[in-house]
């Protein structure tokens, strides 16, 4: 088989023991399944509850300078008008092919059909690369101070990229990657159908109409949010001021968000329906690229220290070309999943442009004031600033299929043919049950032992489960494959002298303990693993 | 001060308290406020936190019946329409004043006007009840079965409600609770311009214009969950299967769900985006009644174990008049708001309803089937049934009100007038820091002593905070409002003896404990709390 064939089988293995242990379902199954949504049956909830906890204890618990935020899934429209995400539904989007702006085309720059363009990009290496991505189309010479493009001329559309200047751009189209809503328990679909009659009646064109419709679906019109970042934006001041936070600090939030994606495929990689582990780290101007390295370094060490196989992990610096327009740097962490390496998370230095577009926006002063602080343009105390901004921001639900390839095994049988088993090597922290408790039979008196260790265990809070169904055999395999690290068995022995047998998951390896031990040696394995 | 005034001020001072300690603030409240939605900042998050752990802990990892779910938000329109929460927007809507049901006007027994209506409730509480509303606008008379009304005269409609036969009925209107979207990339509002222009060409009337429209939207629609519980009807196979559960076994699951609310009120307490933690118990045919007396009583003790009063926690059974049709039975758990009881809980029996009705929308058989059990029908082994349901549903976002309000206290000054203040007396399990560490000031290596102490407590799970700012008697006023239990100082005699002051939030005593037995003494008190 190929390598690409095995890869494919691979992913296909994991849906499948998904399914069959009840990590992941697909959503609504029973009426045929909703298009790129998922339900995380009771170990995957469990798995998804370890690894986000994960991360809130190391961004916000364990930092005295991280807080957290839960902010609501629908936000006010205008959050998405300054963030950039909400375009006027009726006016087609255009994407910059070199710089990559998306604009609304309408109030793009005008210029006459086959002008020359001057290209103008901010530094010289997205220059170069755009340079590079030109040439295929048009013919164009760098000019000697490293950031404009010479020799493209204007296209039939009449306007070029409002942020280069470049005419090399995409068809016009309606777009929008966020959901609309409506808030309100009036529907405004019955106000809609009036309004077209209306416009219909008058006579007025097809883009009339669709202006005076959106112009209707506005007053009510929410989304859901595409990203939980713009939150930690919007509430900057209510929380700095509550908290009484000196910069540099951060807001981290975990939660949904939701895309309307074109493509969604790999499973649980790419859907409508995601989770996300965000963080806006506020520094001093002109610190950004100082954080942005170490933050790249933290996440990094923070994706391995869940077990994931270093080699398996990298980081990839953005190119010039896939930079943002206001970012001075971003880096990806990535990982390599069965179909390749891809992203998991990433690290941008996004300046003060988030801070600044809320703040023109909104009408509010979003500046950062520390009474106690020199400023460094007066040297007096009292220092206002727009803080600057580096964001990790993972994908929670990625995060948690990286977690499941990675841990995935299949071991082959012996030379007796026996022994063959699937394994998920989870790390202890991360798998949905830690020790599960397993009466030999159910009698004899074994079902109380078992039931006892359970409630010691669980008092500790540490998840245990007691599970009496099918024979031993099958009860360890199961375990094995929803990852559980450590199983003690209570048996005939147990009832004479006390002890149970620790099975571990990863070799198999039986040891008999005392029962009245089996929480310490456990507890033990668990904060060293 | 009257005691609705009382009341109305203390809900104030508990919203003004949360917005400048960082528990609750208005969504996009720099774009002057989203309807109905809140974000939780850095100590509200963790005490919702802390809330719905809770939960989890005594619902699902403390027991070996109940396991957990984590579904999406978005699901397939058809579960919507086998629970009944959609009916066809181009229809409007009718309610029966008498047994409750909702239904669809042109879907409801034709009847002809002035005939003799004939109305019959399902039992006679119920009658009785529907008697007593009836009587009002109608002339009825209960007869001898107890369960038949007679007298009342069929309505201009020209219809009766299809469950009870009822006359009696609301006026048609448009309504929906749920918010409608739309899945998919493409936009529909586009499509539904060209499907109005064209029906309006085509001369057809308003209601034909609208059944095309909503035929042109249904494509692609989707909508927010209103409640969680669907999820584990729809999952009821998958998750019995893949985990091997027996009856009498439930599923829980906890997260956001959204209602278009007509009236939105009393901050948290009823809004638009709201967290709900709801477990479906599903139970052998004929043991409802039981397993709805041990949940009601088992709910009623988990509220309480929280640490509320007791005297402001009640249960209350629903009358026959507000029962769901095919309900046998729900309690709600009631807390004493500052504006009055009102439900924190439901808990309600359900009989087979859920499942029989997605069992028939979807065409799949819903039944639970145990190889080893006796079939009570033929006494032979293999047993078929459709469970029963008991279904405790309750509001973490006002739970979390509930919290906040029984924990918000204001002590007098004394005296001497000093000594005033506002507390949270949240439960230790719930206070978003257990432990406050506060060097007295940032020198003379107290903060390296105080930062230690954090990191041993952080290190056994311990929500503590280093805390550094402003003069002590601030930094303890501060923490007492957000409820932090308990406050280990570091002094100068800390350099010298290696002992710290433990402060307790409630009484505000301070005793003298050596720095390496603060950890313990922690431990215990909340273990003990």
């Amino acid at each position: 088989m190929s390598q690409a064939a095995e890869d494919t089988e691979k992913l296909q293995k994991i849906v499948s023991l998904c399914k069959r242990r009840g990590f992941v379902f697909q959503s609504s199954e029973i009426y045929g399944g909703l298009r790129s949504a998922y339900d995380y049956g009771p170990m995957g909830a469990e798995l998804k509850r370890n690894l986000m906890a994960e991360w809130w204890r190391a961004m916000v618990h364990a930092r005295e300078d991280i807080v957290g935020l839960d902010a609501s899934i629908i936000m006010h429209p205008r959050v998405w008008k300054a963030s950039g995400h909400l375009a006027n539904f009726a006016d087609p989007l255009v994407d910059c092919k070199l710089c990559g702006e998306r604009f609304r085309a309408d109030k793009a720059p005008r210029a006459e059909v086959g002008a020359d363009a001057v290209i103008t990009l901010a530094d010289r290496p997205r220059a170069e690369a755009a340079a590079e991505r030109a040439k295929t189309v048009l013919e164009v010479a760098l000019r000697r101070d490293g950031k404009t493009l010479l020799g493209a001329k204007v296209g039939p559309q009449g306007y070029v990229c409002p942020n280069c200047g470049s005419p090399y751009l995409s068809d016009e189209r309606q777009f929008n990657l966020m959901f609309r809503t409506s808030l309100g328990p009036v529907d405004p679909i019955g106000d809609i159908v009036g309004v077209v009659r209306g416009a219909v009646a008058e006579g007025v064109d097809e883009h009339e109409i669709r202006v005076r419709v959106e112009a209707a679906l506005e007053a009510s019109a929410v989304y859901l949010r595409p990203e939980t970042a713009q939150a930690m934006f919007v509430n900057f001041l209510n929380v700095q001021q509550s908290m009484g936070l000196k910069l540099p600090f951060g807001i981290a939030q975990m939660g949904k968000s939701f895309r309307n994606e074109v493509k969604v495929e790999k499973f649980i990689f790419r859907s409508c329906e995601f989770e996300q582990m965000e963080m806006e780290y506020f520094v001093p101007p002109g610190e950004g690229p100082k954080w942005l390295e170490y933050w790249k370094e933290m996440r990094l060490r923070w994706w391995t220290s869940l077990g994931l196989d270093p080699e398996h992990l990298r980081l990839r610096a953005h190119g010039a070309d896939e930079l943002a327009h206001y970012s001075d740097g971003c880096f990806d962490v990535e990982y390599l999943f069965p179909w390749g390496w891809d992203e998991l998370e990433g690290i941008a230095s996004r300046t003060d442009y988030d801070l600044g577009a809320h703040s023109r926006e909104s009408g509010k002063k979003l500046t950062y004031f520390d009474q106690e602080a020199v400023d460094p343009a007066t040297g007096k105390p009292g220092w206002h600033c727009l803080p600057h901004v580096i964001e990790p921001a993972a994908g929670a639900t990625r995060g948690l299929l990286a977690v499941l390839c990675d841990a995935y095994a299949e071991e082959p049988a012996d030379a007796e043919g026996k022994g063959a088993r699937t394994v998920l090597r989870l790390h202890p922290r991360l798998a949905p049950i830690k020790a599960a408790v397993l009466p030999l039979v159910k009698r004899d008196g074994m079902p109380e032992v078992a039931r006892q260790i359970v409630e010691r265990f669980l008092a500790a809070g540490i998840a245990a489960k007691y599970d009496e169904q099918h024979a031993i055999g099958r009860r360890y395999a199961r375990h094995d494959e929803i990852g559980t690290p450590y199983a003690l068995t209570v048996d005939t022995q147990t009832l004479q002298d006390e002890t149970v047998t620790l099975r571990h998951r990863d070799d198999r390896t039986q040891v008999r303990i005392p029962v009245s031990a089996a929480l310490d040696v456990v507890t033990r394995a668990l904060a060293t693993a």
